[in-house]
């Protein structure tokens, strides 16, 4: 399993008058946690790009159990929990202090520059392997 | 069974370097198709909400087919399958011109101002009912 | 001159906790008013960007007179004061019944996909310059 | 003059397909500027809305010289250069890595919750005295 932590401050922009995060910024902050995951097992999302790769999203769900609230100091954590195959999962869980506000999962395949499918790039799928095994010491 | 349809062309905002629509738009899509579709069952959300009453999104999950670009015009549909009870649920169809790009649904319930859960009013139940019952006709 | 009305209803994404729209948002509906001047003088801004052209944002500026509310139905103006030269301007006001809520401007000019700047192309400033002349009929 | 630096890594979601941030988002990061310029003198806006103020955008300008990309990291430098009356002005700089991305300013004041202009409360006034006069120690 990898598993990696991201850090956000909630803005003043992405909240709504009902006073609350609005719900569409969690898959904002899920990216955001996926392109960190990508710098930690060292494989940029850019170099990924510059080498011709996209990584879709293909499909996503968010479970809101509590509201953000402008200024909170959030925690994503993503879960890797399955070894990528052609599609691959990851999961989600925001935190504030302590309690989880939601939890999510997307899918996701590798294409190219025109949206044709491609099996995930050997150097992603020996990064991805490389983590897990160092996860697991 | 409740269905209306709201028509939205992709704003150039709306995209990203993908070249496509960035994911979290169709949730905002999603939602404006709510408010119209409350609109169309004469109970405008702002009633609701100057009534004290909120509907916040509980769950939300999209599955994305093919990509929508910048300038398409697409159809969003949504359906209310079945009558609300203390939650309830829509279902939504992206379309271009014959193609589905996208399906997802997402759970609703009432809440005060406070966030505190509200069974649903009578009025909404009232006018979802009313409408249920013309679409049968 | 060229004028052309681009009609808008508030979504409940653009408000903040502040309980109006959040003030990125007129930006968005200026360049969506930008698309639909450039539809109505016949020269889409697809049809632009698929012979090379882009036409980025060099500056922009928004004067917020009085807020605007979820579920508002807006008018953007958008006048072309002056005929475009390597550099050209666009004003605008948003309206709600009556009343100026914001004024303000933008400055463009033209790009190759590298972002390199190049003149206007033959084509833009010939249908310039009808819609000037048909609208001064 | 008060003068803090905040700092941003551009978000998937803030570009466009012009493969560029949008420019809409750089009045995201000014705000989220603004907010750290009131942590550091130790007057975080949530405390400034609990006790009855907000601080509304009456003006925001943006000169965009060269374009921001994806996962770049930025630092954008917001100076209060005269001392705040009925309205204040910030202005900012957008730099990546030793060159300036963009310049803007934005004008602003103080009401209450209905949208009433007020004067900017005292405690404001003295904290951003306390700060200025430290700054030139």
């Amino acid at each position: 399993m990898i598993h990696t932590v991201s850090q956000f401050r909630v803005r003043y922009a992405e909240t709504d008058r009902m006073q609350v995060v609005h719900h569409r910024n969690y898959l904002v902050w899920f990216e955001a946690a996926r392109i960190e995951m990508l710098d930690q097992i060292e494989l940029p999302y850019t170099k990924v790009e510059a080498e011709g790769f996209f990584i879709p999203v293909l499909s996503a769900t968010v479970d809101y159990k509590k509201p953000a609230f402008f200024d909170d100091r959030l925690e994503v954590h993503l879960y890797l929990r399955e070894k990528p195959r052609a599609r691959f999962r990851f999961d989600y869980q925001v935190w504030r202090e302590g309690e989880i506000l939601a939890t999510g999962h997307t899918t996701h395949g590798f294409m190219d520059s025109q949206g044709k499918a491609l099996r995930p790039p050997d150097a992603f799928l020996a990064r991805v392997l490389a983590a897990w095994t160092a996860s697991e010491g």
